[in-house]
């Protein structure tokens, strides 16, 4: 049987991320925007510390032992039309909060620093089960690690992303186009001002 | 016999830095410039592809295989007082010009990609053996490396860094005092304008 012209384009349209990491889905941002020009953000590579090395004759150097270091910083960084713009990106399995275990003391730590620098940081999180994206800014997140730190909730609940974050479907082209996100966060602060 | 006062007090002010890397220097100025909220500036971590790993019971991961990738950008960026910033260090032994083989293509194009997002872009080239250190502006390495494409010369003379680039000397703390010639390149460029 042949579904409906409607309910067909409605399914195409689906642009369902099961099976993709949120990594995936940022690095293809990333790429469309670089390749029309409209931003230029990258993913830094993992730090590692490297113990050794071998360099065998007439072929590459390789690592034959190194250990995963813990990252100092974000995971995204980048420049959009002069903004400085630096963010991480989490995905959780929890359909009801956002657990403050998966995010470090010293990623805190360096987001208030670019904000001190007049950057822009925030959080890209991902409610997997639930398929739902929320670009966040940092202060919510702030604001919930230091009631955590003074014996407060260890997550976030759904409901203050609902309440405070921008929340963004996945689409094709760009699969989490974040930056709508980031100009109304801009848009918001000039009005405040 | 004891040397007058004064000669001592120039050899202790005497940074000189043979020994040391322009890596080490850059990342002693930018925990300088972090621990004094001046500004927010990181080394990336170098890109590794990674193809094994070891997971020993109750020890850390261990990388057994990998192999250092290309990188696509440059080894800094940061954030400064709302400017995104974004540079490349490099030595050479050479006491007469640069060789322009120090750089990648895709460095070159990400620079481009950066300016083009209003980002300020330089590098900053150390001539080790004559111990002195230029802070370039991007444009000054882009027009030679073009002029190199169309068959011109592969090294960039020190008298263009002489007359272009701003010199700094090292220093005790911080180290490398970058953001100084950031700042006269900003004013430059507003003079201009
Ligand atoms: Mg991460
Ligand atoms: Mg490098």
């Amino acid at each position: 049987v042949q579904k409906p012209k409607k309910q067909q384009a409605i399914k195409d349209n689906n642009f369902s991320n099961r099976g993709k990491t949120l990594e995936d889905d940022l690095n293809e941002t990333n790429t469309y925007y670089l390749q029309r020009q409209i931003a230029t953000i990258h993913k830094k590579p993992v730090p590692i510390q490297i113990v050794k090395v071998e360099y065998p004759s007439r072929s590459a150097a390789v690592i034959r032992e190194a250990y995963f270091r813990t990252p100092s910083t974000t995971d995204y960084n980048g420049v959009w039309n002069g903004y400085y713009l630096d963010f991480e990106a989490k995905e959780t399995e929890s359909k009801t909060s956002f657990p403050l275990k998966n995010i470090h003391a010293h990623q805190v730590e360096h987001m208030k620093n670019v904000i001190q620098q007049k950057g822009i940081a925030f959080f890209i999180i991902r409610f997997s089960s639930l398929d739902r994206y929320f670009i966040t800014p940092f202060s919510i997140v702030e604001n919930a690690w230091q009631q955590m730190v003074r014996g407060g909730r260890k997550s976030i609940p759904l409901q203050q992303f609902e309440a405070g974050a921008i929340e963004m479907k996945a689409s094709y082209q760009p699969r989490i186009d974040y930056l709508q996100a980031v100009q109304q966060f801009i848009s918001e602060e000039i009005e405040r001002d």
